[in-house]
Order: C-alpha cells, then structure tokens, then sequence
C-alpha cells in the first residue's frame, strides 16, 4: 500500500514520500524495509533514530525520525488501525459444517458460521453473523448474540447469555457452577445447587482458559465493553462493571462488586463480598481483602495505597539495617543511663530510688 | 409453591402466612414479591428490615423480619435445599448421541448419558447413571464410577479412576503429565515419563479448567468429599485428604500431602514434598514454604501464624514512619552523647579515651 | 526384568544378586517386593535404610541399603530412564480416524496419528509420526513438526508454528489473541488485532491449560527445549529462551524476553517489557517489576536478591517487637533528657533555650 494511502485511511499527515511502499506494520525493533512502525511510548523514542523501517507512526510533539512520519494525535489508535489494515480479514465461510451437532429447536441468525465438532443444545439461539469455532460447546437455552467470535473449545453453559459483539478466546468457560457448599457438621459438604446464570454484556472479550462461575441465585454479569485476558477467575455472583480491564491470572472471589472502569494487572486477588469503586486501579499481585473507595490506586497484601506501599517496601528491604540500628541504640542509651547513674549525686540517686 | 408446604419440605418452623405463594429463590438484596430469601451471615443482618421478599429463612435468633419467616438451627443448608427444590431437575436423557466415539471394548453402565463428541478409549469403564457432556474425552483404561457428572470438555486420561458422584466442571483435566524432568549436563533436560495414575475418590468436585498431573510413580490421590474450584493446579504426586477445600487459582507442588479438612483460600501456594497438617487453614496468596502443624493458621510469604501476620502487616504500613523515628532517636542520642562528654570533668574524658 | 538386565541397560554397576525380578519402579516409601526405587536427594537417604524394594539406584557415594543397588553417577537420569523402561510404550495406530474433519489440502506425514473429533483447518501441515489426540484443534495454515504428542483438547490457531517433538498437555493453547487495546477517549477500548504468530521450537514442552498469545506485531517465541507446566500465561509478543523452566501458574506480561536457562518458581509474575537476563531464578510467588542482570536469585515482591530478602523477611516477622523497643527507646531518650534539662546548671539552661 502506498504511504500516502495510508495516511488518508488513517487519518494522520504525512512527512515525506507519499509513494514509499509498505508490505506490512511492525515492532520498532525488528521493523525494516517496507515495514510501517510505531512509537506511543516515550520509552522507544531512543530507539526511533535507528530504526530501519520505512515509516513510522509518531505522536505530533515527537522529534523527526529518519524515514517517513504518519502524525497523529492518537498513534498507538493509528498504529491499532494499521495492523487492521494489513491483518487477514478473511472470515470463515457463512455455513453450518456437517460434522456439527444441533438441536431440532435451535435458532440460527443469518449467516452464522458453525465449524466442525460445535455441539449447541436444545433451545439454544445463535445470533447473525456469529461465529462459532471448532469444539465450542454452547447449552441447552443458552443465548448468543450477533456478531460474537467464540473460539474452538469455548463452553458456554446452559440458559446463559451473551450480548453482540461477545469474543470469546479458546477453552473459556462461561457458566461453570460456582463453587459454593454447606459444611455439614460430620465434616462434610452438601453441594449448593448453581442454577442462576451468567450474563455477558455487549462488546466484552473473554480471554483463554478464564472460567467465569455461575451462581445459585441471582446473577453473574460482565458489563458492556469489559476486556478479561487469559486465566481469570470469576466466581458466582460477581458484578463486574462496564470497560473494565482484569489482567492475566485475575481472580475475584464470590459475590463482589467490581465497578466501572477499574483496572486489575496480573495475578491480582479480591476477596468476597466486596465492593470495588468506580476507576480503582490495582498493580500486580495485589491481593484486595477489603472495599476501596472509588479512584483507588492500591498495592500490596493486604492492598495500601500505592505511594504508602512504595514507600513501605522501600523500607522493607532496609529492615535488617533497621534492626541493627535499634541495637545499637538500645546500647548506647544503655551506656548513658550507667553514665548518669554513676555521676548522679548520692541524694539523686536515693531520689531515684523512691 | 405454598410457603407452608415449603416449611415442611425444609424442616423449618413456619412463622407467617402458609398459604403465601413462593415462586423462586433469591439473594437478600434482589429480593422482591414472591421470593424466599435467607440469612446466614450476620453481616446482612441489616438488609433484613428492607427485604422486599415474601419470605425468609432465618436461625431461630434472628430478629423478626418485615415478611414471613422460616426458622431453622441451619439456615444456610436450607437455603441450599430450598435452592434445589426450585432449580431445573431435568437431566439429560439417557442413551448415547450417535455423533460420539466409544471404543469397542468400553463397558457401559445402566442410564449413561453420552452427549455428542465425546470420545471413550479402549478398555474404558463409564459407571450406571453419570452424565458425560458434549466434548469429553475418556483415555484408555480409564474408570469413571456410578453417578458421575462430568461438564463439557472435561478430559480424563488413560487409566485414571474416578468414584462416584465425582463432579467435574468444564474443561478440567485429571491425568496431565506432572513436570518432571532431569536437567543434564549440556544444559538440556529429559522428561521422566509419567506412567502412574490420578485416583479422585467418591463425591469430589473438580472446578473448570483446573488441572491434576499424573507421576511418574506411586499415585496422585483426591481424597473422598474434596472440592475444588477452578484453575487449581495439583502436581504429581499430590496426596490430598478428604473434605479439604481448594479455592480457586490454588497450586500444589509435587509430592506434597494436604491432609484432612485443610482449607486454603484463593490463590494459595505450596510448595512441594511438604505436609499441610488436617484441618489447617490459610488466607488468600499464602506461600507456603514449610510444613505445618495441623490446625495451623496461616498468611503471609512466608506463611506465618495468621495472627502474628496481622500484628506485623499492620507494623509494616508503619515502616516509613518507624525509620523516622529511628533517626530521630539517634540525633537525640548523639547529642545526648555530646552534651555528656561536653560536661564531664577533664579526667572522666581522659578516661574514657583509653 | 532380571537385575542384571536392568543395570546394564541403565548402565548401572550392580550390587547385589543380579536374578533378582524387578516388575514396576516405585518412591522410595511406596516401595516393596519386586521394585526397583531411588534416591537422589540426600533427604530421603534417611527412609533407605528401611526400604522394603528389592533394589534402589543410588549414588556412588550413598551408603549401603539393605537391598541389591544400582550404582550410577546420575542416579535422577537412571531412575526417568527405568520408568521408561516400565512404562507402558504403546502408542496410537498410524492412521486418521474417521470421526477426524481434515481441511482438502491438508498435509499430513507419514504415520500420522489423528484420533476422533480432531479438526484441522485449510493449508495446515501435521509433521511425519506426529500424534493428534481426541478433540485437538488445529486452525488453518498452522504448522506441525514431526514426532510432536498434542494431547485432547489442545488448541494450536492459524499460522502458529511448532518444531520438533514438541509436547502439548491437555487443553493448552497456542496463539489465543494477546490482551491488546486501545483506551478511546469515551472510556471504551477499540481491540488491537493479533494477526502475527506463535512459534515454539523443537523440543519444548507445554503445561495443560497453559495459554501462549498471538500478538499484533511480530512474534511470541519459546526456545528450544524449554518445559512449561500447566496453567502458565505467556502473554502477546513474549520471547522464553532456550532451556527455560517456567513451573505452575507463572504469569509473564506482553513483550518481555526470558532468556536462556531461567528458571521461575510456581505463580511467579513477570511484568512487561522487561528482560529476564540468562540463568536468573525466581522463587515462588516472587513479583518482578524490573529487568534482571543474568544469574540474579530473587525472591519477594517486589523482587529483591533472594538473601537479601530471606534477611528482610526473618526481620519482618519481629515488626511488632521492634515497634515496641523504638516506642522505649523513645521513652528511656526523653527520660534522660529531661534529667539532664534538670540537673543542667542555670546558666547552661539559659543557653541552650538561644
């Protein structure tokens, strides 16, 4: 594609030759002849001086590479639109494989594509243009909207729901029974039925291999354009609000609120029962055991603000020097008081005695 | 279904109106007209005055609540009862989908359910009434016991067995290889076959997506009535006793023994060749590094005892402020030190110089 | 298998009676008549002298059982090799099964093992020998080494590569889109697509439910010969070096390079674009936030030199304790302060207040 077509597709002006041809988009590092690139961190400006591709996306307040420049306001959403523009569009052919399995009453939108090995259960409604992968599991009464993309081996369980535009990664679950049990006084544990389901809201992405549990009564939701990566745990009766982002390896125990807007990196924990507010963000294992106010910032276990918890384990890793100066000034107070007490006066010292 | 034919089925005292129609079960705080509700927690206490529900079921020391009531010593197994009194009964019908693949030689119980692509291996054995969803795959050899319930996409591996009543959610995996390997001297390393078995014993629940390796010898064992969530890692080797809760996103290394009735929160860790004494418990994102006594009760990394770890993760929010107050301390002494030395007689400062 | 059979294809030297049976390979405590066991560490040389197997494999340097011995200089190497020998080696029949859905142009090698409910998409290539179990997905253009074993339900997606004799545990995924996004002003996200590709080179092995991403730009790649365990996340555009060892439940986040002979410890969490220098360890549950110079030992979260922080630890354990004598240093400070103030003659007095 001419870089000058480009420019025009994504909305961003051109410095220099507007005939340059460019065959693909590629990381700063490894860009080369006929690649486009990008910098939207200021981390990579180093690297923009060497770089070897043949145009670079570039915020507008950034210095003159050495090749061609796309200027824009917004380059890593420029960036985003130009691996679009290269990436395969292709889509499965609209179709229902033979080597499906398909109850009698369920519902297919137009132009849903059904790979082979898709078991959909009685009841069950696909919506227009949806596509469902190899191996995907879909229950009895279970609701799909349209324009979903679910990956081969995602299940999704019986009577939930999932809005427009849903993607599902490969091997996620949707509607596990969420793991809920009576102890019983021998010792045991009586099962808690899980009917109630789980409802996934327009626009969210579920990542690979997250399971996210149903409950016994009530509801489980994700809310309208939340992102979950890889791993996630989601149990029964959690609320998660809308544009939510939960990293890899999340996990969010029974009946917690999580609000709109928070942001969650990897392997974070929040216990049970929570409210999470509006636009928290939590650094890495951060382990959450209590509600935050929203427009937290929290690290840590247990979860403290974010500068209280730099500023603690910073001291932290001086624990041991800390120690050592304690000692040592518990000797020389020592030595002062047997000081004083041997210059102390015989009348002060009977007086201290009293 | 009329509330007093409820208290009947429940085993509770009725106090209200027994010819009030109950229609479905619901959390306290989405209660409305026509739903039974419970209390067993008395944190949700003070929601009670405001419940919009018909009825609910309480301890017998509750306060009265604004609807009928049902009284138990147990609310919380009622609550669970109630639940499956009200949940969709209806199971698969028996018989095998046409669209599955079973070995020639696999025994098959009375009322097996056989859902479409599930695979069975050879010299397989499927137990009277269990259930197998659509896209389960039985290894070779592998025992499934009687009234089993396993979700779609679980995978049993060759030869492992299963009691009955196992429950195994989606995409859970019995059998995987454990992580064994030996490093050799160029620095490569050669895997260790994992030849031996998984046993899961009667009235285990398994969550989805978790995962249980085979070793190489002896066994790894799931002791009768354990439950586990989901995306729980369990080594090779693994011994875990009976009734022991898992939360989700736990991880057990090789080889170790949880014993009787532990129970770790979410996102615990063990490491391995330990023994966790019965009925210990841990809070979530404990490292547990060392053996521990039974009925320990630990959190932290390194685990310590729970209430040693509050008393210092308080200390440690501290931590800046203390190393303050220990420079303070030492300005303070070192003029203390000065003022003495300033005011002793000539000889005592003679002295202390030798 | 006579004894002295066992030692010469072990390349053992043998102690003892070689017409000894030897019928399975068993742990050192599980150990009884007819088993061969072993002991590698020197903790469990303890339990040989009670050892109910009739032969053990052993160091050079360990003592004398009270059964026949295997001498070696790699006792670990001897034992994975006699459970090889015990093992069952049987593997599936070449052949495809009918229940498979193979794309037309498919290219499949000689003595291919392709089980029921197997899918693989347009222009995929499966390598000579290789084994595809029950249930494995493999998306169109994707490439497959020769001798590889992909277990049910693994998932490998469009155009991903694998070499050689690569393994795949169970319900694994290859090529699942990285978590990327784009923040729009309106408080959405706009996804980033993740055209580029995962390769995993010869020789590496991948945990069940482990999850490996795509990323939208260049590649992930796993070097040569590294073993990952289960439930392991490996996010977009991550590069693992050779001979890596990435235990259960380690997360590493986008971009970020691993290099040669690392070795991360259970529910380790990496953040992104750092590198991880050549050699470093990581215990359990560490959190590293910085990239690390190679042959680093650390431990903690933040990660700190592993000595240091089994210092820093150990100290803060005693928080409460050092608390309490800051709090009386505090107090025996002021006491002699105030002593001094009084016993100081009136003219110092009136000096020290200028």
């Amino acid at each position: 594609m001419k870089l000058k077509d480009l420019a025009a597709r994504l909305d961003c002006r051109l410095d220099g030759d507007g005939d340059l041809d460019i065959s693909r988009v590629s990381g700063i590092e490894q860009a080369g002849a006929g690649d486009l690139t990008f910098v939207a961190n200021t981390r990579y400006l180093g690297v923009l001086r060497t770089t070897k591709a043949t145009a670079v996306i570039l915020g507008h307040d950034a210095p003159a590479p050495p090749c061609a420049a796309l200027r824009t306001d917004q380059p890593y959403l420029a960036f985003a639109r130009a691996v679009a523009l290269f990436a395969d569009s292709s889509r499965p052919s609209p179709g229902v494989d033979p080597h499906a399995s398909i109850a009698a009453d369920v519902v297919l939108g137009d132009a849903v594509s059904i790979a082979p090995f898709v078991s959909i259960g009685a009841g069950a409604r696909i919506g227009a243009r949806t596509i469902l992968a190899s191996h995907v599991s879909i229950g009895p009464g279970a609701s799909i909207g349209e324009d979903c993309v679910l990956h081969a081996h995602a299940s999704i369980r019986e009577r939930c729901v999932l809005g427009r535009r849903v993607i599902v990664q490969n091997g996620a679950v949707v509607g596990s029974d969420g793991f809920g049990f009576v102890p019983l006084t021998d010792g045991t544990y009586e099962k808690i039925p899980q009917p109630a389901i789980v409802v996934i809201e327009d626009d969210v992405e579920i990542g690979a291999n997250t399971t996210i549990d149903r409950p016994a009564v009530g509801e489980t939701r994700i809310g309208a354009g939340t992102k979950i990566d890889n791993l996630v745990q989601i149990a029964h009766g959690v609320s998660v609000g809308r544009n939510v982002m939960l990293a890899a390896q999340v996990g969010i125990a029974g009946s917690s609120t999580v609000e709109d807007r928070v942001i969650l990196a990897g392997q974070v924990g929040v216990a049970g029962h929570l409210t999470i507010g509006q636009g928290t963000r939590a650094t890495a294992q951060t382990g959450i055991p209590n509600s935050l106010d929203p427009g937290s910032f929290v690290s840590g276990y247990p979860a403290v603000d974010n500068r209280e918890w730099l500023k603690s384990s910073a001291v932290v890793r001086k624990l041991p020097e800390l120690k050592k100066r304690i000692a040592e000034l518990e000797e020389r107070v020592a030595s002062l008081e047997a000081h004083l007490a041997s210059v102390a006066s015989p009348d002060e010292r009977r007086g201290s005695r009293e």
